[in-house]
């Protein structure tokens, strides 16, 4: 390869930290890749940070010690975060998402790759600074914005079903009852799935009282697992005693008028 | 904000590029945000450009046109197609991923973020020339799989149920008849997923007899879509013949031997 010049190492560096976020990367990986000494590339990754910082395209940092080095996060600013949830707002407010029976239709939104990623961003700032192991949600709909919160947050996420698969293996399984509505429900998770005394995030599409969000902090202790944080995307209003304690979460849903069209919803902060 | 460097825009660049697959971005709006000339922003992304093509990086591309403008295309080379394909085989064969009743235990890969994006590289580069409207898969393990293909290609993912869902309005449901065990199971999908006369691509995790595939074949009929490709993480070699004739894949399962443990999974290319 010919001489590398320090546009096309910064331009490279920025490539990868980009694509990997929350990866660290050791300085010696990228002084291998472009054939130069740690003292140039360190002023390279000065030039990335300041890239970074000053249009707002997240964060870069750099981890001292051993297994230190280099890694990209996702991060918003406040206002990004607040024009993101205000947007999404917008967006659900519209009349033809409304389903009979109180419901709204998301699918557009929760299974766009572009907006799944971003709520993902945006769940991820909550939980940028807490040690966890694994993101957890359970199935259908919140498996895209959980994946890429995982992705951003760069933890494996693991995937509790609402029936049992043989595809899986032994599993554990459990019985709840939703929040609202009363039912029983029951919730399934291969037993190899989650090591035992892990910390999770559980990562979720909607919240009416918190009765899965419970079921599955229960479902945790049967893995001597904890749940340290909740993030989803729309809470309802009422009923305003939640099943858990501590959740964040990107908008409130505070109601539904079926007659005249409007979905009230507006950004949790 | 001060004067904006060529490193800068080059870095500022490639980080709206990387994180934004597919998506064509007009010269105007980069010469908005760092206030400079059209001839000039020409320049850089051609040193964008070289920097992908010296390092191996995917493809950046240059529209012409009105709605011109330039994209990035996570693209793999076939070099790094085949060393993904050979890894992944290598860390699915392993006699501790049997799972009583002939399957293997994928979860750890097929949900974490960072292979999930890898797989949605390899299987987006079968795509990346085709005309289509939406990416479909069936849930609940193609999803990640699917959400990354769907990220890559920068399209709308649907997910086609198992079970119907109140939440998501007036459905089509249908009956198909799996290949390999000959049971009858249902899909459904809400009727606004998908808008007539579109085009798709199916994605799944798993491909036996192909049952699934001609599925959704069928159901996408019913929408008045076409099936224009099928691509599949895992097909099994046996049977040969598939209920369907083309599909791309990545890897190819050839055996599981349950009592020496060795699982038989080679790249499909």
């Amino acid at each position: 390869m010919n001489r590398i010049n320090k546009n096309e190492r910064v331009g490279a560096i920025i490539k990868i930290l980009t694509e990997n976020p929350k990866k660290i990367y050791n300085l010696n990986y990228f002084c291998e890749i472009f054939d130069c000494a740690k003292s140039t590339l360190s002023e390279d990754i000065d030039i990335v940070k300041d890239i970074f910082e000053k249009f707002k395209l997240g964060e870069i940092e750099t981890v001292t010690g051993a297994a230190g080095g280099v890694l990209y996060k996702p991060n918003m600013t406040k206002e990004q975060f607040k024009d993101f949830c205000t947007e999404l707002c917008k967006k659900i407010n519209n009349s033809e998402r409304i389903i009979p029976g109180g419901y709204i239709y998301m699918n557009d939104l929760i299974y766009s790759a572009d907006v799944s990623f971003n709520i993902g961003r945006a769940l991820g700032s909550f939980f940028q600074d807490v040690d966890f192991d694994y993101i957890v949600t359970i199935e259908t709909k919140g498996i895209p914005i959980a994946l890429m919160t995982a992705r951003v947050l760069n933890k494996p996420l693991v995937v509790v079903r609402k029936e049992g698969r043989l595809t899986e293996g032994t599993a554990i399984h459990m019985n709840y009852v939703t929040g609202s509505s009363k039912r029983i429900q029951t919730m399934y998770l291969a037993k190899r799935s989650i090591a035992r005394d892990s910390k999770v995030i559980f990562i979720d599409d909607f919240m009416k009282a918190g009765g899965t969000a419970k079921g599955i902090i229960d479902l945790m202790k049967e893995f001597e697992a904890e749940v340290v944080g909740v993030g989803i995307l729309m809470v309802t209003k009422e009923p305003e005693e939640k099943l858990i304690d501590n959740y964040h979460s990107l908008i409130v849903l505070e109601e539904i008028d079926s007659s005249s069209g409007e979905i009230i919803v507006k950004p949790s902060i």
